[in-house]
């Protein structure tokens, strides 16, 4: 999927929203665990009950991989299942991968050959050469770690260096020579408040991620305040605050209210440049 | 595994060699891909033909996944047949993970947890919430990015900030009160030279992860030379120099020898301490 496809999607759903698969065994209705393949049919539905209110999902390698062989299953058949009955979808390995050169080809060929996965989340620590390989697929898309929504984003990536440049500061504008805001997003933490304004500086039209609002605690309206662009330039993402608002057999139907509340107030905002 | 039964290994095998599994389908002896399982194949052979000479083995994620189901069927297999068989081999989970809390948290649980293993290597860039989750767990070790041995090593690693303290010096520093060095290493590249000299003055008593050597161009004598403590502090991987040396049936034969070449070397630099 290209940008302007992105962009499409968001104006046709006055939606930004990406909802975060992050399925948790120990978190999901009681009643799942006699499915065959719990993680899925949670899945699949919340999928059912979101698709129309939101342009992205976001799995979440980490729960994935936390249940072995069945988890790598169990992602396989998510991923799947969105490319094959709602294709207009834009698909997130959240994965905060990133090595050396040879090694980041072989995460770049599990994500964009294996699966055609449509983006990676990378880590920047290791520089260009980690990164670049993951550039190699046309149409695939990178989205590198930049401002994060912990608190440990404090610990180096606000470090200033001896030019004034704080750390998050020089990824984006090292990292912008490496690709173009065709094939690189960057992670922003919704907690960051007024630092949207400083990314803005760096990289105006690049697409953001970003995670931390409802349970980390970040503003939309803040958010978009900030961030937003000619092209909306946002996929804010939303895990638990919608997957797990409900833990009945009503479950689903308790994610799309959450959901739907979030892209009302996406709607609202999206006013300012449609 | 703690430290002394660490540096204990050490000195039994005079050895100071972690063989690094990146085990690539295509690069395994073509007889191998008529077994059920080729991957799990290759590896045991090396393991069997290595074990003797080596302290540690570091099966690398990124070419396990890159496999997806099968894949993780392999590294799972891989990991039970050393913890079976040389119980006293370090095993590392060569991942470069990191995210925020609750999500290092179901890393953690997939590698310490699910499948037992000693250590996992993490990037830091999210900081101290996104490494704090791996360390609950007794007995088990976090080996952090520090220096790597790759050209984007530069980008950001060596930046130096406003208190003249370059990255990855202020993620040592920070980071050793976090941990101890009974739960706590640290990534460095063979490559990086002279700079294990500043590295030892502010964790003397780590131990460090050194790859690089070999196919990367580091220099086991100069890693010694700037980077070996009283316990040995070292543990240093090859995986290309050792484990793709020969693509005949003669395959296992051929690692072992290149395992002895180094095991021999790393004897001779341990005489300096034993």
């Amino acid at each position: 999927m290209n940008k302007q496809e992105l962009f499409e999607n968001i104006k046709r759903k006055k939606s930004f929203l990406c909802v975060g698969l992050d399925t948790d065994i120990k978190k999901i209705p009681q009643h799942l665990l006699n499915e065959e393949d719990p993680i899925f049919a949670f899945n699949k539905a919340i999928i059912d009950a979101t698709q129309d209110l939101c342009i992205a999902y976001k799995p979440n390698l980490a729960f994935y991989e936390s249940m072995g062989v069945k988890g790598w299953i169990a992602f396989e058949k998510t991923v799947n299942y969105i490319k094959e009955n709602y294709p207009d979808q834009f698909i997130i390995a959240d994965a905060k991968r990133g090595d050396i050169g040879n090694t980041s080809a072989m995460y770049a060929r599990t994500f964009f050959e294996g699966l055609n996965i449509d983006s990676v989340t990378v880590a920047p620590y290791m520089g260009e050469d980690s990164v670049t390989p993951f550039l190699t697929y046309k149409g695939k898309w990178v989205i590198l770690l930049a401002l994060t929504s912990n608190k440990g984003s404090h610990d180096f990536q606000l470090t200033t260096d001896t030019d004034g440049e704080r750390l998050f500061e020089k990824v984006l504008r090292k990292s912008r020579e490496w690709a173009s805001d065709e094939q690189m997003m960057y992670v922003v933490g919704a907690t960051q408040g007024r630092a949207f304004e400083c990314i803005r500086k760096i990289v105006p039209n690049h697409f953001l991620l970003v995670p931390g609002i409802g349970a980390q605690g970040g503003s939309l309206e803040e958010v978009c305040k900030y961030g937003m662009n000619s092209m909306c330039g946002l996929v804010v993402n939303s895990s638990r605050g919608i997957i797990y608002v409900d833990k009945t057999a009503n479950f689903a139907e308790a994610s799309r209210k959450a959901a739907q509340v979030l892209q009302a107030q996406m709607g609202e905002q999206l006013k300012a440049i449609l």
